[in-house]
């Protein structure tokens, strides 16, 4: 009966230890195997949006050869490698995942017709939900022709 | 035909000034939509590599809500948001796009089968190609004790 009470009361000394060192190191208490039932690391407050821009020669946003690429970022601040992440952000703030409002053409442009398809794809998280997009322009100048900054890189 | 030939000059001096300008601002010259014909912006030197990574709640990486996300850049040089780029780029370098090595338990893990389940996602760029990437853990344990560092954020 006394050696039960003990492995008890040594238990509990464990335990209040480990309470110990996952109050004074929070974020890494969480990260051993064994604290299988604690939650995942907190979410953090802002919703998660980033983004994978990406211009592909051809129509084949899937196999075919990436030319360029950039990063996007919009939570908790702008950046990324894309050139201009403030206008980037605030077109997709203003049009959500609804791209097709930035792969439109400007007002007052004019482009010729050949076929000489050029792709472009954004992918990745936008304001916590996964994104994945593709637009293929007839030729080059389409592509340089876009109502919006995003795709301007 | 005198005034011909003086349109023909006209035209002449004006492709020598195009001609010029491309060569003063090689990189601005063709964004302007009349360039139709000429080839877009040149590809950079490396193969473009950037990757979105995320942790989604649940089983369902396309409906489900994204917890966290970072950005990983392995092209020209390792970057992102990610809180360890050298070491992930290392690790995606090493295996491809065959992430599932990157998912995998480490050697001395030990987790519990609740069912609880995480999602990691991976899309963007890897290497030239468009990648998307899942992985459903059982519970958040499986998550932590993965073999790699690039879904460690």
């Amino acid at each position: 009966m006394r050696s039960i009470a003990r492995s008890l009361g040594l238990g509990s000394a464990a335990m209040a230890l480990t309470a110990l060192t996952a109050l004074a190191w929070p974020g890494t208490a969480g990260a051993t195997p064994s604290a299988a039932a604690a939650p995942a690391t907190t979410a953090s407050l802002y919703t998660p949006s980033a983004l994978v821009l990406g211009v592909t020669a051809g129509d084949d946003a899937r196999r075919g050869t990436v030319l360029r690429a950039v990063t996007l970022v919009c939570a908790p601040a702008p950046g990324g490698t894309h050139p201009d992440p403030v206008g980037a952000c605030a077109e997709l703030r203003e049009h959500g995942a609804r791209l097709d409002a930035l792969t439109a053409p400007a007002a007052d442009t004019a482009c010729t017709r050949e076929w000489n398809p050029m792709t472009v794809t954004a992918d990745g998280v936008w304001d916590g939900r996964r994104l994945s997009y593709a637009h293929t322009f007839g030729n080059a100048c389409g592509l340089r022709s876009t109502a919006g900054v995003l795709f301007d890189f």
